[in-house]
């Protein structure tokens, strides 16, 4: 064993690189949830995976495929980063129930019912209207239960999530938002529904994408820390932990992407403006996966204890994984 | 120029073959319009298509595509029928805006919104909250007004169906349903609903298919035809035609996937039952496309007038075309 600390990042997109994979274990991340899909359907979702099984080839060194609790013990003992893959859209299945079994296969352990907008199951947090989860949503949600495949509402609309909640038999995860009441951002969370995620057994990631920021790029380290401890306070130390939503080395052409994709002829800025178009910059103080570490420095900080830390920094995510991703009888 | 009745027929899904074209030719049938997907992506559509394509080359002496009104025209002058292609779900355009204006190069002319679950666009008519027209419906819809892709609302719920009318900027169609004030299905329509049809100048297509009717498979023709003229009252002559949704020669497994596609696990059994899972009866006055001379006849005996009734038999479904596959600024 190690006495390295054991850290989980429950949201990344970056443009991958040997560089970003050796800052992730530099910065003892033992697991990062990655996202491989926005808007891609099943077969670009498969494309994008390819690409994924060559990249746990050539960087054997640095990172493996996570698709268990035990996987992410494995990398943090060998010093590696394990790679979760997880989806921002349903757009992966289709309409077809089926692929929810076939993607789980092929290591999904993540998928949001909804992006931004209204999709066949869920409600994202950019339509006007919510109006809940959708008849195909309620059986997609058994299907994901019973095959271990964690609903993420990170980007839903307000009834479709506490519906989500409400509805799936195994707890769920919001992996990457603060509370709306630190920073009222769209895509920030309502204390009612981060009462019912914790209240279910559910995670919620801290994100530190600046638009979800109290003061965006500004933002200081100690109002993030002390964000942490309120929320804590709130939904319980053991149901928080980290989901950064780093977007490393990215052009803004897929910030522009990622909103607009290509159901709109209109250009939708998503939480930027027309002023304002492209990723917003980091916060000084957390820039790469080695930055973890100041963060952790920062809890301290504001008077976190060492277990808490641990539990916050990645044993609490730990704990969700070894209870989600298996099949809903050995959970 | 020739004397027979012109005569549309603006939805069937039957299990096409040269003796159904026969029998549209020997009914006077100038056009149908043919579903060519009910869960169809893209790419299974445009294979829907090729098989529409070997049909037109094999059976040419019967049937011709139907692109536009002259189509449909030329088609009648030579006592053959004009097919023309429409989608009961929006499921061709995937998440793609693009595809709107493919699908109408490659013959489209009508798209629903949705079938009869919550889509990208809208909400069917079977769930249980209706938010409207979504983010993307909205792009949408403004995209088929300029290419020329009628609306469909059909399979739609209500606050769809009356914001799909109230944001296109060209009447929409219903191109198979009955009032609800006759027959109270799920899927016939409010008079809140067809009077606003009405008033933007849409069209709705009545529907012969047993679950539509009052009395169901007994329903007397004499009872439809005063529906009609009933239904003619409220919205105007000149908005109303006929919309058959005929299935001929269909298996009762065609219906079962109709309802059910693959978007869930359970049996879902749409207007009917788990006591009668199939295709109901055919009323006997109704059972191909040589009765609807009888149907017209009927038509008469309640009093319409042989203006009328070419209006209703086909002249104003004919109309419409005229004024809705071309190009916005043509329109």
């Amino acid at each position: 064993m190690t006495n390295r600390p054991l850290i989980i990042d429950c949201l990344q997109y970056s443009d991958w690189s040997e560089k970003i994979f050796r800052q992730m274990n530099e910065g003892n991340i033992a697991a990062v949830h990655v996202t491989i899909c926005y808007h891609e359907d099943f077969r670009e979702t498969v494309g994008n995976i390819v690409a994924w099984n060559h990249r746990f080839e050539k960087y054997q060194d640095l990172i493996l495929p996570g698709r268990s609790a035990n996987d992410v013990r494995r990398a943090h003992a060998e010093g590696k980063t394990a790679i979760l893959f997880g989806f921002q859209n349903c757009s992966p299945i289709e309409d077809n129930i089926g692929l929810v079994e076939v993607c789980h296969q092929l290591g999904a352990r993540f998928m949001q019912l909804s992006y931004n907008n209204q999709s066949l199951l869920a409600t994202g947090c950019y339509e006007d209207n919510d109006p809940g989860i959708t008849r195909m949503g309620r059986q997609v949600i058994r299907e994901m239960n019973r095959v271990g495949l964690v609903i993420d509402m990170s980007h839903s609309a307000e009834r479709s999530t506490l519906e989500a909640i409400e509805i799936s038999e195994r707890p769920i995860a919001i992996t990457h938002a603060n509370p709306a009441s630190w920073h009222p951002a769209l895509r920030n969370k309502s204390d009612t529904v981060l009462k019912a995620l914790a209240e279910s057994g559910g995670m919620l990631g801290f994100s530190l994408y600046p638009h979800h920021l109290s003061n965006g790029s500004q933002c200081t380290l100690d109002d993030f820390c002390i964000m942490i401890a309120r929320t804590a306070e709130m939904m319980g130390i053991d149901q928080v932990g980290f989901g950064s939503d780093l977007c490393q080395d990215q052009p803004d052409t897929v910030v522009a992407w990622m909103r607009n994709g290509t159901w709109t002829l209109d250009t939708d800025f998503g939480e930027g403006s027309a002023n304002a178009p492209g990723f917003p910059d980091q916060p000084t103080w957390f820039g790469d996966n080695r930055d973890f570490k100041d963060i952790l420095a920062g809890m301290r900080k504001v008077g976190f204890s060492d277990t808490d830390i641990a539990k916050i920094g990645g044993d609490n995510w730990l704990n969700f994984f070894e209870r989600s991703f298996g099949r809903e009888e050995a959970a």
